[in-house]
């Protein structure tokens, strides 16, 4: 898929704040993503938080998908955790069902499902961790879309289950020439500067490349681009990716 | 509705392990009972005994039903927690949708809801708990049937939320004058005479009524008969009730 | 003791974050009070926010108080909950333990425990629940202080348990003419004027009284005056209570 | 340290229940064993388990040491997490401190630490994590015993913090020949026969050592030997080990 696009699905993590504790400028990233990754109480969220940011969702046209994580509250989902096939499988069906209700509860449904954090990138890599998410997509519901990162073994196992599949960039994450993320643990891993991270969506998008850390030139071929929500330009950030990505004449719109 | 049943519905608590831990006998119940009330991983239940108890019930052709609580598995839901007409709206909400999607996993599909321990109990007294669960089905499947204490405020709320309810009686609880089940911290609250417990049941089916412990007859005229499935005896306890209500002429079907 | 003081302890609630969530401005607030009641685990804070909370008390010269709740971080322990009393003083017991810990870790050692929330609420008014708490505290260490609200059930109760007590009056909170603080859920309970709020302090320092909504004049004669870490401007307040104490010739100090 | 043993301690982990969950025979166990490894509320405990474990521990004169776990009770702490080194201190930190504080309220005091489940196996041969949990005990009383795998890097880290170590064997668990124990999710990971058991109990005390899967023998020169509490046959098992290391002249006592 190299030539160029004529749209984008613009996506980022929402609904993650937890009982008295809030994160993210969810209202502001609302009014510019076309996609909503929804935490669904594993890793964050909680059910109040869940029906607002669904509702919201809606209100604002915006796509809703289920975000799931590890059962990690503590860690934010961001500690790999030797969980078995089994266990991901069902806790993967367990966030989508839950999610869903709070769709229909908003007169809406839920289209797609990316998996959050360590679970993401362990799927990314490890081909009976994507093969157990993308069971669970399908034991849920096998028309909702799975979203994951281009070139990963989820990407492979969505495909293999049957399932709908879509690729993601990352805007403002570091890439190794291995097409992994950088860890977040590690110096660089996240792009702040707006006008840079702007300007790999621009490309991303109209040549389907984004250079790792060494210069490799990557092939990604995104159908969506993902910024993060949890840092604190991110809204910012998101803003930016849009305004460029308009001004380039991609338009931005949700894949599902 | 007080002519005698031809059928009734047995119903008793299910899949209420979690991780490591095991509870009740629900490879026997699953032999016995013609509904089984799921914990959905707020007061017991996690995702994998969720997905093999949901399996398990189709392939014994027991009606499924969701089981929320509050979100206390210390106290295994049985302990009131002071929430919000919101959050057990959404507490609702999250544990229907979470277990739907093993239903639709197993090839089957939700049939009703009934309320566990202490949010079962204070949904029968509190006007506006009750009011909280019955919209918490309504929106998240307004087609499921909501399960309720005869004569408690909840069959009252599901009523009025235009869900189709169902009257359920308790075996081998006792019950107070006023309707209410004796509290279980209070001595005499279970009973663990199957004989007594089977004439109860059979009663219950044939003349709508049970003895509060006062000696005052009450009217249940109940669709579905429950037994617990937490204590020890609980097995010995449902086949006699079962085997009882056969003698008696009256076929044991789920109500749904 | 309705004499004036010459100094009086100033507490807030420190180290409510968890996990990737932050809460209060815990940096500041360590540069004004001199009491910290630092969360333990249940309602908020976890292991890493605990050791480092104690740790930059210690540093500050800020005494550490173990301020135990509710095992409910998605009702941040305001959430009434039914626990029995035996679980209360179990509760009391390890999350004092917990934190004594990190006092131990950071060379410091624990000075006091106050009740969170709804367990603070609750064992201001219910005797056993109060005795609960009190108990709780001498099986885990008898030389602590309990400070609780001046002239509830708690301040008995850890007198008559033999423990040293300490009295408090909230600078932020509205009274109810028993004695008791506004429910939070109630317009008005919270006060956010740093003037009105710092004078309130001052005269509660100065004459030992606070005036309820309804213009009651409730004696409270406290040892130690809270201010709340968890709202915006709370750092604003608790700085302006300090000011006007030490215009008025008033000490800040521990009591512990 | 070859020369025969005059006497050995024996452990087993005890105080697994959970709220309404049962785990273990710990009334059986404690009239057997020396030591009890009593879980901290991570992994498995509560606050009600743990103040009557600990007090039932004093009762029968059974050395108390606490069993730290992963945050993990939905994995038992079985299931290997990325924390990092300070998040294992502090984990470890918190956990000794809650248990102190039971040991305090039973009058009695802790003695020692032994990690569980995914935790102990990767702080035997992880360097960091080992040091990570040598640093936690250290910090919450430098006086407490840890106790690890004979030969892992677990008790080398506990001597390089200046703690005292004492290094225990497995009665019934199989051996790689690198000394590290069979992994729990492949067979013959476990023993289960009683005379099998007691005899490899004998000769670990006696010569010191152990055969591998393969045949290797392992010189492990334990101070404890330890029995698992929570298989069914747990308690015959350990009741021929202690009956069968008394046979043999070799007195059962707490190492610490």
């Amino acid at each position: 898929m190299s030539e160029p696009r004529r749209s984008i699905d613009l996506n980022a993590d929402l609904g993650e704040g937890f009982g008295a504790y809030r994160a993210g400028d969810d209202a502001g990233l609302l009014r510019v993503v076309t996609s909503a990754n929804v935490a669904c109480g594993f890793h964050a969220g909680d059910p109040l938080v869940m029906r607002r940011t669904v509702a919201d969702a809606a209100a604002h046209g915006v796509a809703v998908g289920a975000h799931p994580g590890y059962p990690d509250l503590l860690g934010f989902g961001r500690r790999d955790l030797a969980a078995s096939a089994d266990e991901v499988t069902a806790y993967v069906v367990y966030q989508i069902g839950a999610l869903s209700a709070f769709c229909a509860a908003a007169g809406t449904r839920l289209r797609y499902v990316k998996a959050h954090g360590a679970l993401y990138n362990r799927a990314a890599r490890d081909a009976s961790v994507a093969d157990a998410v993308a069971q669970g997509v399908h034991l849920a519901d096998p028309s909702l879309v799975l979203l994951g990162l281009a070139g990963s073994e989820l990407v492979r196992a969505g495909r293999a289950a049957g399932l709908r599949v879509a690729a993601e960039a990352f805007v403002d994450r570091a890439y190794l020439p291995s097409g992994d993320l950088v860890p977040r643990s590690e110096p660089g891993a996240t792009l702040h500067d707006a006008a840079q991270v702007a300007a790999r969506a621009v490309r991303m998008a109209r040549e389907g490349t984004v250079e790792a850390i060494d210069g490799t030139v990557l092939h990604v071929s995104p159908d969506s681009l993902c910024a993060h929500g949890d840092n604190p330009d991110a809204l910012a950030i998101v803003r930016a990716v849009r305004e460029a990505l308009e001004a380039a004449g991609i338009a931005v719109a949700p894949f599902a």
